[in-house]
């Protein structure tokens, strides 16, 4: 197995999950191997023989943020560069070949999953029985098909807690001048983090009082207007917005608010002030009378392990499990997903969907998931997000921090020549 | 009592013990009135009878952030208002005299302090008899005298956990290329918190590699030959940065790296892109070989009370109450401190101190704390630091959130005309 892209919370909780699986089919899988960072790993021949950790050690993976085998963002781009992608599958299946791999776990997103199908694919073409499954990850919460993504409680968890937080301290700022608080959240061009902001508003007059989603192109008069309303009536207001939102720019096109390129530095070179900051740039343009401040929460949000989600955790696990259960029974050129018992209490289990309808394929927040004026989720979505931050976990602490542990990493030895 | 300045987690735990130790003595106060927003409120008659609140609602103020009361940035600026501060006082004196107020505590940083210390030189000004102590409380650690202030515990504790997560968030994404993350964070002109982090290492190859405190003006040639040096030496690097870091600029001024101007907007308006990033710019110029990225840890840091110390809590808890222990004693004109056993486990104990030599007064990281080159905190520092994080908090969680409480805040009758 091995892992690719950003990393979450819970990403080594889908390791854990593989390890402790694989190791109950001792008479189908003989080896449990980690591919360093990711496919670049794999193709480089580094790999770690997994069988050599503590059990413990596999155990407590399920608490410790970051990829613990490492990651990375290299693709097998086939259209992009045929020639280069083929030689990278020749290299890949050259690697699997010397090492006896039959199954092969990618735990990632969009992108990821779109190399797992091709390895998949390959496999097939040249008829090495393989079986290949996909684990899905994804803070943004972006992928299809499954109901969410591991990873996506635990980023809900901490970015609502800190919202929370943040729009106590900003209340309690309104003296003097009425106070506003911008806070920008990660999730790419998908609004599935910031919208889970709104579990930190537990009565009407909290914040967050705007939620700003790119799924929503922004209507500047309204937002100001909604900002200044906010004001009058509770002396403080409380933004959160996603990264990736979406403005109209002087040419009247859709483009990312935090790429527009009228902010530039000394050399004329376009600035990348961030979502929140032209969004306070712009509340100062329209007089909103209030000390404004921004906050990024930024990379930490992903890796916020000293308060992740116990639900994700067990989840993220599950997904790790339930692909090894798929691929010895035979199964190939699916991705785990999660799905959702429709009645009673939240309860999740597990399938398959074929990679074919996964890889690439970003998924937004369905529109009526969201207030008519479209800057506050409502009840379908909180409906929705709030059974996947429940729990917390049990951390082992040292001197007042998490114990969070490593892989020893025990290499392979290397049979092949090094890559060209 | 009233809260002042920017909040941290623990200014309520200050409020909970001034409540609960003058409950200790109803033969001396009869009423507990806090001020609404500081003195700015307490100007206004915003008065409210914390006699009012329910006993659990001030005992689960100990765990929650923000200032309850609400806070403010107002000061009493004597010297550079003289008129207006004359003003302010005979205000002050008057709200005091109709609600026969003859404590006053007031939990703030340095120039809180100094207000604190202007009302008790006023009381004796005007023969009104009055004890005035203040309460210890800055994220920053900035104040002098006392070993350390409620708030930085916990500043610290969240800030280690965070640059502890990013670091393994860092070294597993060195793959095809190293891996840099500089971590931005509060501190203002001193380098406490930033020295903080130097908590989430632990092995000696763990980031962060290297801390920048505004106490040492940055050495650019050396900052960039240990980056380097330490990417090539763990493929990725970690770069803690107080906001307040110095440089020498062009003109050959010391000054603050962010506040340098020649970042401007397409306006022409100088940009704070903040140290981080400032930092960032200085690496791609000087060709440093890895993929870059910047946070900024920012307000979320001094309200992250899901993952407070305890023993800051319990500090300043006590401070509140040995605040009221020293006024019921007949003292004015103090600040309580801190003092560590010099023996010994760590064990803190309380004191008081002349507020003369307190407000404004601004306490550094000293240099003798630091490793030679200064880019990083050494064994006195740590051992200075690491018990000031010890302990968690058991909060109550609803829904996955911590569930924190709201004062009703019963405001007392105004009973002299609105302030001019």
């Amino acid at each position: 197995m091995a892992q690719s892209g950003g990393p979450t919370v819970v990403i080594n909780a889908s390791v854990a999950g593989v390890v402790q699986e694989a190791g109950r089919h001792p008479d189908v899988i003989e080896e449990i191997y980690g591919g360093r960072n990711g496919l670049w790993g794999v193709l480089g021949e580094e790999l770690v023989d997994l069988q050599e950790e503590k059990r413990q050690t596999i155990e407590a993976l399920k608490h410790c943020p970051a990829a613990a085998l490492g990651t990375c963002y290299y693709e097998l781009d086939l259209k992009g560069r045929p020639a280069e992608a083929a030689k990278d599958l020749e290299r890949l299946f050259a690697v699997f070949e010397a090492h006896r791999i039959r199954y092969f776990f990618y735990i990632g997103g969009n992108s990821s999953q779109d190399a797992t199908l091709k390895i998949h694919e390959e496999a097939l073409k040249r008829g090495y029985e393989m079986r290949v499954v996909g684990i899905p990850k994804a803070v943004e919460n972006d992928l299809p098909h499954t109901d969410h993504c591991p990873g996506y409680g635990s980023v809900v968890k901490h970015t609502a807690a800190s919202v929370m937080e943040l729009a106590l301290d900003t209340a309690s700022l309104a003296a003097e001048t009425c106070s506003c608080c911008l806070i920008e959240v990660t999730g790419q061009n998908t609004g599935w983090i910031a919208a889970g902001a709104v579990l930190a508003k537990r009565h009407p007059n909290d914040g967050p009082h705007v939620i700003l989603l790119p799924e929503v192109t922004l209507d500047e008069a309204k937002f100001v207007a909604k900002v200044k309303a906010t004001l009058a009536a509770c002396r403080h207001c409380v933004v959160v917005v996603g990264e990736g939102l979406r403005h109209v720019n002087k040419d009247g096109k859709v483009e990312i608010l935090a790429e527009d390129k009228t902010w530039t530095d000394a050399a004329g070179n376009p600035m990348r002030p961030g979502a929140a900051e032209r969004l306070a740039e712009l509340l100062k343009r329209h007089k909103v009378d209030a000390s404004i401040r921004t906050v990024k929460l930024g990379y930490g949000q992903r890796c916020a392990a000293h308060f992740a989600s116990a639900t994700d955790v067990a989840e993220a696990v599950a997904c790790g499990e339930n692909a090894v259960r798929a691929a010895v029974n035979g199964q190939s050129g699916f991705m785990v997903k999660i799905a959702r018992e429709q009645e009673g209490p939240y309860k999740a289990s597990y399938a398959l969907h074929d990679l074919r309808d996964v890889a690439n394929v970003v998924r937004g927040v369905p529109r009526d998931w969201l207030s008519e004026e479209g800057m506050m989720p409502n009840e379908k979505f909180i409906e929705y997000a709030r059974p996947l931050i429940e729990g917390e976990l049990k951390l082992t602490m040292e001197g007042g921090l998490p114990k969070y542990v490593a892989l020893d990493k025990v290499p392979l030895d290397k049979v092949l020549p090094p890559r060209a």
